[in-house]
């Protein structure tokens, strides 16, 4: 599916010379939600994954219906005191600053695959703290899914050890 | 399914005196996902879904496989400043204090059918504002569904004009 098309484009926001990418325009057409999801799915099947993560908050929004449509569990990764029981936690660097993830420590198993799936590839910060969050509790990276890539900020790079699939490029 | 053998009760989380439903432990289980985003759908099947409206951030967790599920479209309803196009903001009391929320207005068109869809009802303060939202851009709210109520907050009675189902109560 031509989902740029339907992708709305929102100059400079949230702040100046940031041309967003808006979802919910793809969100709320029953048709392109379903194609996102089943088009994801297809990239990922007979991978036998356990457990989809995706981390907060957009990223439960492609990982749940994932999750479902594949048969597999579902984990939240979250920002620091979201999640009630005990955590293990991945602080890392921003532009300016720090940022965390969490994850519940009982979340996942040793051993079991692991997809991680969020709707936008930036830098590849998110996801590659999400990815050494799992892999301390020992689940396996088998895949990595976005809906969007922005391919000029190199994520990907950052992201080379795991196997990258997304739907739309800019 | 008996959900309640799987959801964690921690209490004093997020502070003394609460007793919460954790429910990571239910939707990392394929099988007790799958049952309750199933149940959830059977509560309201038939009733030609348009947009599953579901509130940030772990009703996104339930309202889009459930939109998945019925070929409905999902749309968020989120905290002030997280939306990129023009929305429309409505403010609610809080016990102390104020909060609001936000839904793009160009999201739902005048006579469809929204069902709501939440983790939790407490108090029914922000799904009483999600209605609100809703009915403003002239949706039709045709359902309203839960997968745990707390029943003792009485947030059923907020929300007395509507059809209200839930999984689990406590």
């Amino acid at each position: 599916m031509d989902f740029k098309k339907e992708i709305r484009v929102i100059e400079d926001f949230p702040e100046e010379g940031i041309s967003f990418k808006d979802i919910t325009t793809v969100l709320k057409n029953p048709k392109s939600l379903k194609s996102c999801i089943d088009e994801l799915a297809n990239k990922f099947k007979g991978l036998d994954i356990d457990i989809i993560v995706g981390p907060e908050s957009r990223g439960f929004i492609f990982a749940t219906p994932l999750a479902y449509k594949l048969n597999a569990g579902f984990v939240p990764v979250r920002k620091p005191g979201k999640l009630p029981a005990e955590t293990l936690k991945y602080e890392y660097d921003l532009e300016y600053g720090k940022d965390s993830l969490e994850i519940h420590k009982d979340s996942i198993k040793p051993g079991q695959k692991i997809l991680i799936v969020d709707d936008l590839l930036a830098t590849g910060g998110t996801i590659s703290a999400t990815a050494s969050l799992i892999e301390e509790l020992g689940g396996q990276v088998v895949g990595i899914g976005f809906f969007i890539e922005l391919a000029e900020l190199n994520g990907r790079k950052k992201l080379s050890n795991y196997d990258v699939e997304s739907l739309v490029v800019y």
